[in-house]
C-alpha cells in the first residue's frame, strides 16, 4: 500500500498527437508546479514527425500556454523534454530510442526506471510492445510500466488477444489501463464517500435504496472521432469502460482495504454479479438511440448520419440506456439505471442514489407525497456532493419540503482544479495501479457488452429516434416509468 | 388533525408589558400580513392602565413599527384592537371585559370563540382563572382556550398546584402552555427531519449515534429579569423546559401519526426514561456555573453577583452543562450532553448529532484518525441544517477530508422569517396544541429537575466559577472529555 515516487524516466508514444498535447503534457507540467514530479525526471516524446528537441519544446510551451496555468517554471520543465523521431514498425528507431533513454537516464541519475505511453491506435499496441522488448528497452534494473488508451478490444475475444500479446512484454501489475472517468475527482470519491463515513455502509443495500442513476450524458456530436466512433458507438465507447467501472465502485463490497489488489476483487465480483440479460431483456431494458437533427443551446446540429466521415445508413449507437440488476444480497431488485449519450441536452455527469420512500408516511395528509432522499453525486461539469433532504416548509403547519444540502468542491478555499490525467500519472508514478482498469474487470464488462451486441446485431434498429438536444429516446423514459421511477434530472 | 382557523377574540392579559408591545403584538400582525388571522377577529388587550382603545392603538402602532415588516395593512390591523382597563383581582373588571367582548362578539360576528393569553405573573394564575369563571367570561358557545407562559411552577409540587387551581376552569386541552422554543422553526425541524427523511431512521439509534449534543448559549446576562431569575437559575429557567424539550423531540419514538396526542404520549415516555441521577451522578454529571466577569466582543461585563438586584453571595446558577442517559433499548450507552448558560461567548442554540467511528477504518494509514459525521441542526442566530462528511482530499492520493453539506434557510427564496410566538399563536387560534408543553411533560420533567435540585441545596458550590465570555466552567469540557467526547463547537 505504500507506493512512493522515484526517479524515473516518461517515453510517451504519439507525443504530438492530440491527447498528448491536450491533456498529457499540460497534465505534467501541473504535476510539476505542485513539486509530483520525480526530483530527477525526463520525458523522451516520440512520434513520425521530424522534430529537434528544441522543436518538440516549442510545441509543448505553445500547447501548455493555451491552458491557465502559472508559467513561472515552464522553460525550467521544458528542459527536461526530447524527442525520438519514431517508426513504430521498425526496430532501428527502439534501438535508438534506447541509446538516447541510456544517456538521459545517465544524465539525470534515473536508475532505469521507465515509464511507456501508448498515446497510440490500439491496433499498433502489439508490434510496439514487441519492440520495446526485442529493442532492450523494457530490459531495466529498475522498474518498467506499461500505460495504454482505451479502447481495450472491441470484443471479449479481441480484448484477451490483445492482452496476451502485450504480456509477452508486461505483466499485469505492469499495466496501467486508462479509464480517465477513474482520475476524476468525484468518482474517486464514490468510495471514500462510502468507506469514509459510518452513516452510509447501513444505509447501502436493498433495505434502503431503490434505485441508482447514472448518467454520463455529452452535448457534443462525434467531432474528429468518427471512423472510430461509428465502429465503437455508445455501448463501447461508454457503457463497456467508464460506466460499468462507475457501476463497479457503487455496487462493490466493501473491500479487506483500500489497496489496488483488494478493491479491484471486489469491482471484479460486483461485475461478475451483473445478471446477464436473455436476448428478451436486453431488447426491454437495454435501450439504443441515434441522434436525429436537432437543437442545443440554440444551435441547429445535423444528425448523426449527416456527419462528416458517417455513412448516411449507419445504425451506430449513440445513446445507450439500461436497467442492471445485480444479483447479490447486498442489491437483489434495486435497478441500476444508467444512460449515455451524444448530442444530448448538455453536458452532465452524474450519479444519483435514491432512497425508498419513508415506510410509514407520517406526514401523509391531502395527497401529499413526500419526496424521496437523494444522495447525488455531481462529477461534471460541476463538481458537487449533494444530499436532498425534506424539512419543514417554514410557517406552514407540518407540511414538508424538499431541500438540498450541498457541498461544492469549486467553493472550497484549499482546492485547485486539477484534470484526470494529471490524477492518473501520478498514480503510475506511484506504482498505485487501483484507479487503472484490471484485465480481470475487462473481462466481466466484455462479457456483459457482447451480450448486449449479439442481440443487436440480429436486430435493426430503427434509427434516428432522439433529437440532437433532447435527453434520448422516449423509450429511455419509459425503462424507468414502467417501474414507477423516473430519471432525476439536472436542475 | 384537521384543524380550522375560526372567527375568534383574542384576550390579551399584560397586554401594556414588554413580551406583548415586543413579541405578541407584532405577531399577530405578521400573522395579519399573511392572512392567517381569522376572518372575523377582534383583539382585546388589558392592564392595570388607563388607556382609551385610541391610546392603546397608538402604543401598539409604536411597538410594531419598530420591526422592519410592510406596514401597508398596519391601520386596518389596529382597527381590531380594543381595550379594557382591568384589575385582575377585582371580579368587577372582569364583568365589565365580559361585557365588552360580548359586544364586540356581536359587532364581529364571532360566536364565542375566545382565546385567553396570560402575559402575567404565575403567581396571578390561579385568581385570573378563577374570574374568568365567575364573571362568565369563559361560559362560551364556542371554544375557550387558555395560553400561559413559562414558568408553570418551580417545583413539581407546585406544578401540580398551579394546574389543579387553573384546572377548574380550563380542561387540559384547553390549556397552551407556552415554551416559546417549540416554536421555532428548526425545532420544529427535528420531527421533520427525523420522521420525513428515510435515510435517518434505521440511523437514529445507539448502534450509529455516539453521542448528542445540545448547546443554548446566551451572550446576554439577567437584563431586567434579576428578582425572578435569582429565584430560578439556568437549571429552572432553560434546562426544565426549553433543553428537556429538545431531548424528548430528538430522543422518542416514531408516534403513531403526527397528532399533538401521540406525539406527546412519545415525548412523556422519552422524558420518563431519563435516567433520575443519584445524588453522586448528580455531583459528577450536572455541573453547574455562574459567572465572573469578563469580556464579550471586546466589552468587559461584570459579574453575575454584580448585576443590578443581584445578591453578592448568590449562589444561582447561570449555567449548567449536564450529561443525561436514557435507559431504552434505543438509547441506552448514548449520552445525551447538556448545556446552557448566560454571558457565554456567543448567543448559539444548535444541536449536534455526532454518529460513531467507521467500525473498520479502512483509511488507517499513519496516524490518521477519520472525523466523525455529524447532522447539525443550528436553531440561531443562524438557521442552517448541516451535514460533515469525510470526502477525498483531491489530488491527495487516498487522504480524506471533512466537507461540509448545508442548507442555510435564509438563502432559501421562499423564506419570510417569523417570531417563534407568530407560529405558536396560529398553532392556538388552529387549536393544535403539538408545540405547547403538555401537563405529563411536565412531571416528567419537573421530577428531573426536583432530584438534581435537591443535590444542589445540600452542596454549597464554589461561585463564581467560569468568566463572563467563555464557554462556562472547566467541568464542563471535562464532563465531555471524560468519556472520550468533546463539544463540537460552532465555527
Amino acid at each position: 500500500m505504500k507506493h512512493q515516487i522515484v526517479p524515473t524516466t516518461i517515453i510517451l508514444f504519439g507525443a504530438t498527437g492530440d491527447l498528448s498535447q491536450r491533456k498529457l503534457f499540460p497534465s505534467l507540467y501541473h504535476l510539476y508546479i505542485y513539486n509530483k514530479l520525480p526530483s530527477n525526471f525526463c520525458i523522451v516524446g516520440t512520434s513520425r514527425k521530424d522534430l529537434t528537441d528544441h522543436d518538440f519544446r516549442q510545441m509543448i510551451k505553445e500547447s501548455i500556454s493555451k491552458k491557465s496555468f502559472d508559467f513561472t517554471h515552464l522553460d525550467e520543465f521544458l528542459t527536461h523534454l526530447y524527442y525520438s523521431q519514431q517508426d513504430v514498425l521498425s526496430e532501428e528507431s527502439y534501438i535508438k530510442l534506447n541509446q538516447k533513454v541510456n544517456d538521459l537516464e545517465s544524465k539525470y541519475d534515473i536508475p532505469q526506471n521507465r515509464i511507456f505511453y501508448l498515446a497510440l491506435a490500439p491496433k499498433l499496441f502489439n508490434d510496439v510492445t514487441d519492440f520495446l522488448d526485442s529493442s532492450g528497452l523494457t530490459t531495466v534494473k529498475g522498474y518498467k510500466r506499461l500505460i495504454v488508451e482505451k479502447p481495450f478490444g472491441d470484443s471479449l475475444n479481441s480484448a484477451i488477444q490483445l492482452n496476451n500479446e502485450i504480456s509477452t512484454t508486461f505483466k499485469e501489475h505492469e499495466i496501467f489501463r486508462i479509464d480517465h472517468y477513474l482520475g476524476k475527482d468525484m468518482i474517486q470519491n464514490i468510495e471514500v464517500i462510502r468507506f469514509a463515513n459510518s452513516i452510509f455502509e447501513p444505509l447501502w443495500n436493498n433495505h434502503y435504496i431503490s434505485n441508482i442513476q447514472i448518467t454520463a450524458a455529452e452535448s457534443i456530436g462525434v467531432l474528429d472521432r468518427a471512423s472510430y466512433y461509428d465502429q465503437s458507438g455508445a455501448l463501447k465507447d461508454m457503457f463497456q469502460n467508464h460506466l460499468l467501472q462507475i457501476v463497479a465502485l457503487l455496487a462493490m463490497e466493501p473491500p479487506i482495504s483500500l489497496s489496488s489488489e483488494d478493491i479491484r476483487n471486489e469491482k471484479v465480483k460486483a461485475l461478475k454479479s451483473i445478471k446477464l440479460p436473455t436476448k428478451q431483456q436486453v431488447l426491454s431494458d437495454y435501450i439504443r438511440g441515434q441522434y436525429d437533427s436537432g437543437n442545443i443551446s440554440d444551435e441547429s446540429v445535423k444528425s448523426y448520419r449527416e456527419e462528416d466521415g458517417i455513412s448516411n445508413t449507419s445504425n451506430t449507437d449513440t445513446f445507450i440506456a439500461a436497467k442492471i440488476m445485480i444479483d447479490n444480497f447486498r442489491w437483489a431488485g434495486v435497478p441500476f439505471y444508467i444512460r449515455t449519450g451524444k448530442r444530448m441536452k448538455e453536458k452532465s455527469t452524474r450519479i444519483v442514489i435514491e432512497f425508498k420512500e419513508v415506510p410509514l408516511n407520517l406526514y401523509y395528509q391531502s395527497e401529499e407525497k413526500l419526496d424521496s432522499n437523494l444522495l447525488i453525486i455531481n462529477v461534471q461539469p460541476e463538481e458537487r456532493i449533494e444530499f436532498t433532504l425534506n424539512a419543514k416548509h417554514y410557517s406552514e403547519g407540518m407540511s414538508t419540503k424538499p431541500v438540498k444540502l450541498h457541498y461544492d468542491l469549486v467553493q472550497d478555499q484549499e482546492y485547485h482544479p486539477f484534470d484526470a490525467y494529471e490524477s492518473l500519472l501520478y498514480d503510475c508514478l506511484l506504482g498505485d495501479s487501483t484507479n487503472f482498469t484490471h484485465f480481470d474487470e475487462l473481462i466481466a464488462s466484455w462479457n456483459l457488452v457482447d451480450c448486449i451486441h449479439d442481440v443487436w446485431q440480429q436486430h435493426k434498429p430503427s434509427f434516428p429516434n432522439y433529437r440532437a438536444g433532447s435527453q434520448g429516446p422516449r423509450q429511455s423514459e419509459l425503462l424507468l416509468s414502467k417501474d414507477g421511477f423516473a430519471w432525476w434530472e439536472n436542475n
